[in-house]
């Protein structure tokens, strides 16, 4: 059932290794089909180079585990609250890269500091509050979810033209319009982070690129007009 | 038509991701002939794995396309009006690399600290201007060409003794006798704004490396007695 | 003798190489075989891609070469001290990787700024002092694990829950149930530090991980009720 | 002629390239034979990937040519000066390794912050002041090479307990008793200044080792009665 998915599901994790995002299993990687309402996400603590696309999880909008022999993610009900809340997301990335963690650890929003960033994310890339110990002790991941599903609500942002968040003392999260393009907001991101972490080394007073800048990088690559790509 | 260029120009395209110097599809290479007049570049958006030397698109001096079914890189006409204005360059390169790219975010010109700065760059690596929102609207990539080469005319700086500039907000632009001198002249940029960024953190008032010993460098490698190389 | 202990040891010292952990031969593994009293190290000095399970050294408790025809890890006496001392763990390694090592230089202990740190470390990784002139003359590196132990034992640590100490002006130590398991808790600690590096470069101020989160993380993934893995 | 050495030199020369010492061609090793009173060194500008046993250019002790179609080096008046003053080296690298050449930029001394430096440099790796104009106007390398020597003469310092040094506003050499040992002390000089720099990042007024681990490390690899190696 859903073999491609499993496939396109179980090689976007693998990416996380290759591309040097993720040691160890710090992270995980899922997607969705719309159609049947049913998301594929990785088993809990496997190898990376191991993972078959058999073992990939199926999981349905409710939370019901509908073919997989092992645990899903930890981090699974995280990833459901998003699909409940955001029609428009077809795939989710879950990493503790190096630098996006630093910035999600220094409780720091991710500024927007040049074109790169714009390329990908239409400015600063939020910081979501922690849960306290009651959220954490009910349900630490689903709230996880709440958390950020309320963050976007109450500041307006968009899931599409913002497809990432720092959690607070955690890590990031990305998703996009597929697994494969999750990731790849992921790698975008770390990049971002890291360019940063130097901008603000070398002129502590940085200020973000200018909105028309901005706006032109974004709109190029993701607007009604894009150019950008095939 | 122009094969060999073409096979060139993908190697030199390739070697981004394989140097290190790229992530995802962050940058572009061309390169010229300078007798048809003719130069070819990336395809937008390809991956760098993927590329085939058919696929290199084809233009010529006034920004048409000649050979190529995929639509060029968004930056072409930011090389073609570095082509148009230096006759003296073959080809040219574009990347996000992480510490360049972080001196223009940083909107810092990169200091000459050091001989290996020196082998390449005779002086401090300028830092042009961004483009406002009026030059943005009328034609973002071609405008950014422009600002570059008024940028070198105003401050009496050759493209031959400096072979590369840093965007503001943006990124960094290299170019060469050809595409693989650009791509190296990218390369060199990289590894010595990340000394730079080092320097700066151990001695915050480091001055730029001496006169004379910038002058000994560039020149055993570049100058008429150059005695660097085979 | 003991064939399956010393193939999975030289795979672990070979893992510290291909992880990037350790360059040169700054490191070494071993792995106890608790029933026989006997634990394998790796042999003092030997290329990891040269090392063959067959030259693993095999020691007993009261610290005599059983097998091997090769001089032991110079740092062998600290391993022999933990084994003795710490009966839970089968598996130590001591690394020099760059970012544990750093905090070892600079004199501070690990502080846990997030969520990865939490997942591996139960709080901040202990900084052991430094052995004064006659320790060092009469034991080195068996005195090296007595201080450790005192550490753990006058801080109130368990190495269970603390798989890790910084050896001041050193470099680092971590452990666990067997070989593999301690190479994974030093690739962790790596990250860990390196992140910590950088939270304090954008926050010097930052706080650590708030105390729910910390045990959160720590028991999903070790506590009784752990719902990581599989 | 010296077909074994020119083949230990091709091969010490790749290995700055694989380690990940330096890009492009920023770098050369050489070896010498004593009792011919002949070194080999890299011909200037030869990608590493490219580079033959063959191709390595053999040198006397007066800087004459012996055998070698190809240029040498541009730094070969360096390596020969060293060679002429320091009877007890066999092998010499430079390279332009990012954290150790930052420090030469930073026109700081490398201090001795822990023991993976005590292991390998008998404290602080010394500073070699810059040529002045009428130095490198007569002979840049070469009066490189005798700065150099007079620094180690008038500091009382060893070149076989010190195998490095950094040459102001331009990068290391390192030494030892062969070329691939010269190339195993820049790897090791790499490491200790990227250490380096983070501990001075997070303790900018930290300390370096105390005499007595210094001492201890030093000598049980490199002293009398060292027990590190087989």
């Amino acid at each position: 059932m859903l073999d491609e998915l499993r496939q396109e599901i179980c090689l976007a994790n693998q990416e996380l290794e290759t591309s040097g995002l993720v040691k160890l299993t710090f992270g995980n990687v899922s997607g969705i089909d719309r159609d049947k309402g049913i998301f594929g996400i990785k088993p809990s603590g496997v190898a990376y180079a191991d993972l078959k696309p058999e073992q990939i999880v199926l999981i349905d909008l409710e939370g019901k585990i509908v073919e997989g022999d092992l645990r899903p993610s930890s981090d699974t009900k995280t990833h459901l609250k998003l699909y409940q809340s955001w029609q428009s997301i077809g795939g989710i990335t879950h990493t503790h890269s190096i630098h996006a963690t630093t910035f999600a650890q220094a409780e720091c929003p991710l500024p927007c500091f040049g074109t790169t960033h714009a390329d990908h994310f239409y400015g600063e890339v939020p910081l979501c509050r922690a849960l306290d110990p009651e959220e954490v002790e009910i349900d630490y991941e689903g709230n996880t979810g709440v958390a950020i599903v309320q963050h976007f609500e109450q500041n307006g942002l968009d899931p599409i033209t913002m497809p990432a968040v720092l959690q607070k003392h955690h890590a990031p999260f990305t998703w996009g319009k597929n697994a494969k393009d999750s990731v790849k907001n992921s790698i975008a991101l770390e990049v971002c982070a890291k360019m940063a972490i130097g901008t603000l080394q070398l002129a502590p007073a940085s200020s973000p690129i200018p909105a028309h800048i901005l706006e032109k990088h974004h709109q190029r690559k993701h607007g009604a007009n894009a150019y950008y790509g095939q």
